[in-house]
């Protein structure tokens, strides 16, 4: 009997022009979520266009992956707006890409950012604020992406959003359920065996953390990095691992109770 | 009594970051319509908020002016695009005004085909079908501005689609009902008397030709210039001239009949 | 008998594609040197060969006005990057100027960081030293301009470089022979005659200070601003006033000194 | 004895920001010669800088590699430009990468038109002199790479620049000289071993033309794709035919005669 549920998301549609970046067609049926790059710090119409096409033949849920206006630097470094200039270069991308999801008769399940913005938004209360009152202006039904007890999760529940609070089985956690700092020992799991078990544990909501004691971490969302080398390999083992264990995959929207309830699946 | 009824439009938020183009502030109170640059041949995310905002105080209505994507060139030279490229360009376009319209409430009345587009759809039936389609993928409820008696006007009304039949005020017109080629005598009227006359004419169906015949002519919109020397004087002067002349000046969304009904004002 | 002599400079060249900003036309006979945009802040290539044709038919010296690569901030906020990868923007924006003055047989007078990177710089030996190593590197025969007083213009002068040390006759002054902050009583002096005779007691080194005394401060050249309103009205009433004081206007090259020699004209 | 002699060119540095476009590393130590993006339709100054440096550690020759201002597009859909708008984006680029080379002591080889440019120029005189134009004003020892054979090539000539003529081992030759043109039968050769000979017949200055008959065709320069699937392994071939037929491979400078000869090498 199936009792764990888990989505799967990844990062796609990261393209520009003649550039591609990432292994699009080999995540796609692996994941149940897609958060696509609105032609800011990647992507253009023509990608979004396509990227939404390929979701949707998949039945993995679409979402909006917003960042700041850099198309040379990918979203990776933070752009110098005021909040209210923020604000508005984030709007503008939920919007472009509810187009292409109303002209398929689609709608847009979750908002993740990208880069910078969601590493710098994990742990600053004002920013993740910003971020959800654009959501709130554009759909409040929306569901927020965020790091498993971030303070991005807090706010947008605060707010009365629906969090999909994210986990990373090629990362280790410590036991307070943060992220070891990159850099430092056990940061990064290379094992793709050890990362497929992990993401078993994470979806089950338990995993081992960085001293060896048991963290619970309830987990909406794993990540599946679409760009480094072998990522389909990982994805692929992943996903196997999940149906191995019975554990399903679903977006996940279909399994997210609501924002107040504190705690959604259980 | 006021039996004639007629919208004012202008092309406003066509600046770019720290650059401005056109009397923005000052035609926004005489025009009842405003076509705005969604990001890709002119405006931005923080021009478009805040040109949203200005309209919506002066119950102005607003559409979307979509373009080329070509800021240096500003949507004035065609860019080589397939017909399916060009499909997603404009549905992006339309998705980025309507988030930030959602955001405050409001929703899109029309859409414009910006400078060398509007000028290629209006003889060119594929290109007209194009634009159509993607308006109708998005929002079929949508006004279409065309040039008056042009093929992008036919082909939106064999679609189904509301068309606001656009006319120019400054310009030349020839028996045929179309515009006087610029370069040609009296391509361009430079007096402001006599182009406020002639709004009042468009307005109420009549205007004098080239060859000094009189030609019927149903406008459902006229065109205001917003980046040539003293447009706000010219939009000042229009504006009282069909003020005195009691032709009322309204969104065209609020007296335009059915697509299907062929004229739509009498 | 002319014994003072100094530099109008300004910023020209700053529109890109349909956009304008200054006023170019009324600044360029004015001023004796003129800094030119190189198309990632501002400018593009069809602005710069006309600025930099429009500067040789007025004798105006010519020098490449960097910045960071933003067009829609206009250089007006810092962008990340390395130390290394804003070396090579630089450089690439050297090249570029170099082009256009190669092909009308002409040479580069000078180099001025724009907006933030020259307040950035002023304050910063690192940064300073970044930007003397690219001009080194490209042409040591180039001439830095920066504040008087500054960090810039000793690191420049210690690696070998001549430096033109910039005053701005519409700020005040600390005793101290830096810039009254902005937002400070005394920051901004709106006053076109004070202004104008502000102009000529720095061309001959001497300026009333913030606090009444008199502020002995050498400066090569002096900034006039081509994009304030009335831009044009003080540059004229500036240039009228050293005329009249019989203080001769010249490009820094053809009289600024070694940058060994501690202080260049006297 | 090596009597033959000829250049292996190949369009490097094409990636932007975190994208990469081709097989630089492998093909830079196969390749004589390296046209270098510049910026505008790929390129970035980042790139720009670190692909000069590696191809002078190869002993590679440098190029500027100019193209449509047109990212998106990648040069490959011409870009409606006035002649007089074109010649300073040209302009532009050889002044850009003129700046890299110059920092490190070095100087530019030759320049090639990229992509729609490339192919346009060769058929039109107009635009052929355009382009020699741009390089006589900016250096007119610069070596124009040009289809053998071309109109482009003779305007050159004409206009008294030096000229590679490039060749196309993958390509079928028509008995007048001219490529196949794609989409028709022998367009593209896909054996690698038959590339291979036809680069060594290209650099000896016979080929088989398409209908079988010995064509003439002295040719300077023979073009490795660097962006096609085993781009590299196809370069490490070519090049290892012509080290076994004993065909010295060098920069095109190192051998090319006057421009005024007619033939050049022989």
């Amino acid at each position: 009997m199936s009792e764990a549920v888990v989505d799967l998301n990844a990062d796609l549609g990261e393209g520009y022009g003649p550039y591609t970046l990432g292994a699009d067609a080999d995540m796609m049926p692996i994941v149940s979520s897609a958060s696509i790059a609105c032609g800011l710090h990647a992507g253009d119409p023509v990608i979004m266009r396509r990227t939404v096409r390929e979701a949707l033949q998949h039945d993995t849920a679409v979402g909006a992956h917003v960042g700041y206006p850099d198309l040379w630097g990918f979203g990776r470094r933070p752009v110098q707006l005021s909040k209210d200039e923020l604000h508005c270069f984030l709007l503008y991308q939920l919007g472009s890409l509810e187009g292409f999801l109303r002209a398929e008769g689609a709608s847009m399940q979750h908002v993740k950012p990208h880069g910078i913005l969601y590493n710098e938004a994990a742990r600053d209360e004002s920013l993740s604020t910003l971020i959800c009152d654009v959501i709130h202006s554009f759909d409040a039904e929306l569901i927020l992406f965020a790091p498993a007890g971030s303070i991005t999760a807090d706010v947008a529940r605060q707010k009365g959003l629906r969090v999909a609070e994210e986990g990373f089985a090629d990362r280790g956690y410590t036991p307070q359920g943060t992220l070891v700092p990159r850099g430092q020992m056990g940061a990064v799991i290379e094992d793709v065996r050890q990362v497929s078990e992990r993401a078993a544990e994470l979806a089950r909501g338990q995993v081992l953390s960085s001293d060896g004691s048991l963290l619970e971490l309830k987990i909406d969302t794993i990540c599946l990095h679409g760009d480094t080398p072998n990522a389909a390999g990982f994805a692929r083992a992943i996903r196997a691992e999940l149906d191995a264990a019975e554990i399903e995959v679903r977006p996940v929207s279909t399994f997210l109770k609501e924002s107040s309830s504190g705690r959604r699946h259980s």
